[in-house]
């Protein structure tokens, strides 16, 4: 199998499944419980704590465990959003967010939240002037992705958070659910309020996330409960999951400082083998993340691609999974200005850095091979 | 170790970690990916909820997963106040809920709901006349537990479904979280709307839970975003929980099904056992369930009793895992109505269908010696 689907989900490390084996076996008590068995789990659940603290160069009272991605996308947006509605009501997006958060700032409009969605040039890039000049009296939040899921487009963050410390009443939310691992982000600025990050996207496990919340920053649950978490995310602590995800981003982030050169390396190899065919027309920018390559190919159906390629055991996608089952066209290149030959016929190719050359050259070739086959037969 | 925390949480089976291990092993696509590897985790996922819906008794499309009891029971009462509060803003629980269930409430209570908090008699049981005399033309939501978390009373369940039906405009949740496997509630009542379970209180995994809701039932979704589980819970599935979930529902109904007259026989020889020594005074009705025990043993301060057990490797607790770092005093003895005496000395005994007639046997006679001791030192 050659897997370039990994913006979808990735195939969880050896090592963080034998970590949430250990730990469902030997750590199952409830972190709450008052006794000694309960104690050791909540000691564990300090220590991974800790662990993804210092990874991320934060502090541990700053980071809550979520479901996933899609959770702490919606606890950043709707918790600032309830928390602080009474000094606002207005927040800033960009159009191409991940669904979590466009449909999260829509539910928010229709409770009366006014939301911005600026728009992006055709790399998907959002300008910086627009949005100095979107922030307005009421402007309470604005949250924009590192990486765009779709296109691997980088949004300038730190620009963003320069600017939004000059907005002593603004908080800024960042998902670097695409970003983690791949491009770093720098937690510490004093700009970047709340961060979302997601452990299967890593090669850790489904159901897990994390949200990074700088301290001093308050924000409304959106589960009330047992108190957990600061009562900030109650629940029974997913301690294994946790533990997994904390051993997920270390070995992730050894991989990013090793192996980032690799990942540039297998992104080149696949651009400079499809821009040849003409065919094939690339909408990821020269200075996109590397592990993310949009292509569209005019006239030939994403869906009829993707499964041409399955049967050869090779996995691309169209657009994310979070909205591949809707409409044809993706929202992501359409806000970009793109054509309809481009919007309608994409696909997305996504790297991590188990992938190595000869599985994208074998996949450039077989790529060829297919639009060979298909043109044959749409003749 | 004698393991006696059942309620608070559960060791996984090992089938559940090893359903859990290969579906992330072999699974690990993302089942809203169009390609053959996503179809193939979406067929699973198909499977695991039709083989649960088949182990209720209801259709598929009435059960969506979430990350455990706490967010089923938020996303069933927040989800039907905010869907329906136009036709009425006015809720009924009891007082002795789980905190995920009372604190969802206090919640609504600040965003202009009312809720009627029933009170209970001695045995924790709710009052029928008094639950039929709050119903209020702008009542829009009952919420009460199946089985309490730390005194094992049983509600009559059908009882209030029989009145529910009688009044369209109401929904009814119930909390079947301590209730899953032990007692059976029957899900085809048209009188039952919701009804909220988790993985880890019957061998299965920590982030993983389940929400029945009622063909017909609609809500308001916690978390926006990719349209996953017909969007009324977004998000990745994590279909190794989701699997193992399922897997440990089976397990839990097959001992169910055989081992109930055990659960019943431990709980017994507990009761019995500890009723002969006049310092202990037992909470618990009759007719409570047969996997809890609580009871008080005056001025043995719990934390104590606890620790020196757990030294012994016994493992006990005081009232429930999510209430037991707050006050001294149990809320559920409490509105009981129970003296100081039972109130702050309060400890619960929660059982398993893997515990044996020798280890109960062997805990009531490590606890009175523990009283023995704490006795000597006490004077």
């Amino acid at each position: 199998m050659i897997y370039l689907d990994n913006s979808a989900t990735t195939s969880p490390y050896p090592e963080v499944l034998e970590s949430f084996r250990k730990v469902s076996e030997s750590y199952y008590g409830n972190p709450s419980s008052i006794h000694q068995f309960g104690g050791e789990a909540e000691k564990l659940l300090h220590k991974a704590t800790k662990q993804a603290a210092n990874l991320l160069k934060v502090d541990s009272s700053e980071l809550i465990f979520t479901s996933g991605g899609t959770e702490s996308n919606n606890l950043a947006i709707k918790g600032i959003a309830l928390q602080h509605q009474n000094r606002g009501r207005h927040i800033i997006t960009t159009q191409i967010e991940h669904p979590s958060v466009l449909e999260a700032c829509q539910a928010l409009e229709s409770h009366g939240f006014d939301v911005t969605y600026l728009s992006v040039d055709a790399e998907g890039k959002i300008d910086m002037e627009q949005l100095k000049n979107e922030i307005r009296d009421d402007t309470i939040l604005i949250s924009v992705m590192h990486v765009n899921n779709e296109l691997g487009t980088i949004q300038p963050i730190k620009q963003i958070a320069d600017i939004v410390i000059k907005h002593p009443k603004l908080f800024f939310h960042v998902d670097h659910v695409q970003g983690l691992g791949k491009i770093s982000l720098d937690f510490t600025h004093p700009g970047i309020h709340l961060c979302s990050m997601s452990s299967h996207k890593i090669h850790g496990l489904k159901g897990t996330g994390l949200l990074y919340i700088q301290s001093g920053t308050t924000l409304s649950p959106l589960l009330h409960g047992g108190g957990q978490q600061s009562s900030t995310r109650p629940g029974t602590e997913n301690l294994a999951g946790i533990v997994a995800m904390v051993k997920a981003m270390r070995l992730t982030f050894e991989k990013q400082k090793h192996g980032y050169g690799h990942l540039i390396k297998l992104s080149d190899i696949i651009r400079n083998l499809l821009q040849k065919d003409d065919r094939i027309m690339i909408n990821t920018p020269r200075d996109g993340a590397p592990h993310i390559l949009n292509i569209s190919v005019p006239k030939f159906k994403p869906e009829v691609v993707i499964h041409a390629l399955g049967k050869k055991n090779i996995f691309i996608s169209t657009k994310s999974a979070c909205s591949s089952k809707h409409s044809d066209e993706s929202a992501v290149l359409a806000a970009c200005g793109l054509g309809m030959e481009r919007t309608h016929y994409g696909l997305r190719i996504s790297l991590s850095y188990q992938n190595t050359e000869e599985e994208v050259r074998q996949f450039c070739k077989e790529f060829k091979e297919v639009l060979d086959e298909l043109n044959e037969v749409m003749r």
